[in-house]
């Protein structure tokens, strides 16, 4: 059993950004600018922005941080979207997910010019990525494909379940896993609430994608020998035992799992350090693609 | 085991819109107009076109059908797509695929603007389909989703097996039987060249979709008792004993396959003329969206 070390790939990836960034600056190119915007003070969010930030930091990306409170109208967010959009010295724009309730955030994700829009939620870059065309693909997603080809693993051939559809991560790996790439060209199973056999499908699996957000659902006797299991749960669970009072669990039982995985990711430093990778290299992308 | 009858289907469909065009002129409304461009003269697309335009008439809509040379220059196709967008009184653009080489049919397609793409194959109708947006889903899998529809078959909690791939068919197709929607909340697997153990997986399923353009390829032994298949296939086959010396196969051997089903679609007569009725529908949802 090999441990997917989301953390050191994650890390590989940005040191190698770090180094494109030193040869942008040795030829007196633009250096690539993140924009976050963040609504209100949820810890998640916080946590999550804060850590984008700090990734572009220490690649040497510009980053900007742009705060609202919580009773932003949607109109004072879409204006914001739109100086963003023509300011030409910002390459990818980010806003944290979720937005309070007055605001639409598929209004806002559709306001992002597709050039800056990093994450991948935009229909057109979506709309591409279904179709095979060079387009941003979301950060969870790419995340995990960059994990797969930073252990060189060969998914060509195999039966890959995705359990959940969401928009964010089940539906878009779930394409990419079956498209005609590398990582890629799996037979692929979308699993979801109303699936009646998810076990007997999963006992099949030579790659299971978890990413539907139950803590510990994914047991021993479910997968067979020798599965890769990509963890994406990440949940916070009462743990008195822990200073901060809750632990973070994965989707995956670990301890009783990962005994018969060729390969697993961890939880924590599994696939969450990738998705900074991901939006790392979406956002040289965009610097590249705009200048 | 019972037909799953597109032709009968897809004209029920197409007299429901007649009886809503007499509702529009009733009411003094506009009536939905459908462009077809042509580029060239080859045997299928004269064909397939000539079915919508046919359609169309019989509906009651107005259509337009525009022909080019199979040497017409990408900017002049792509001028008169700009035409068709900024003309008022069309509502719905259909470009009759493949064009020719010197024509790239993404740069084609893009052009078209969204509110008019009844053919669903724009990045951004894509992507809003993937994301369970309102949108305008490709003429193929809308089809069949209407065939479900009409035959009140419940899919929910099926596992749906989906052979191919494509953008037109496999992909859209399999990513609608599995959104949450009805027909859908399927479990879905989507097969394609790299599938190693294809028959295992057909044995598997409850809604097989075959759309790889093979013909005669499903056998018996592939499906299990009870299974529903819809046959997307449909090619010409050199057959001396026809006066057209050849014949029409879908990718389903019929006879054999047929006995064992609860409900197979025909070819021709099946998904077929539903993939006429779907183009139908979306230039009415057209028309009433833009006007």
């Amino acid at each position: 059993m090999q441990i997917l070390d989301g953390q050191m790939a994650s890390q590989a990836i940005r040191d190698a950004l770090k180094m494109e960034v030193a040869q942008l600056i040795a030829e007196g190119k633009k250096i690539p600018h993140l924009a976050a915007v963040l609504v209100g003070n949820h810890g998640a969010s916080e946590t999550y922005v804060g850590a984008k930030v700090k990734a572009c930091a220490e690649i040497g990306y510009r980053s900007t941080l742009i705060r609202f409170e919580e009773d932003i109208s949607e109109n004072k967010l879409l204006n914001e979207i739109e100086n963003l959009n023509n300011d030409p010295g910002v390459d990818g724009i980010l806003v944290q997910l979720p937005l309070p309730k007055q605001v639409s955030d598929e209004k806002v994700i559709n306001a992002i010019q597709v050039s800056k829009d990093v994450d991948g939620f935009h229909p057109i870059s979506i709309g591409r990525m279904v179709q095979g065309q060079p387009s941003f693909i979301p950060a969870t997603p790419h995340g995990i494909m960059l994990l797969l080809e930073h252990y060189k693993i060969d998914t060509r051939g195999m039966h890959a379940v995705v359990i959940g559809r969401s928009n964010i991560v089940g539906r878009p790996i779930s394409i990419l896993l079956s498209s005609n790439s590398q990582p890629g060209n799996c037979t692929v199973t979308i699993c979801h609430s109303h699936t009646h056999n998810l076990k007997e499908i999963c006992l099949q699996a030579d790659l299971i994608v978890a990413a539907l957000g139950k803590p510990e659902f994914l047991r021993a006797d479910m997968v067979k020998e020798g599965v890769i299991i990509i963890d994406v749960g990440i949940t916070r669970v009462p743990d008195p035992s822990k200073k901060s009072g809750f632990a973070i669990k994965g989707d995956v039982k670990f301890d009783e799992v990962s005994p018969k995985c060729s390969y697993i990711t961890p939880v924590p430093r599994g696939v969450g350090p990738m998705t900074i990778a991901a939006l790392m290299k979406n956002t040289l992308k965009a610097c590249q693609e705009n200048n």
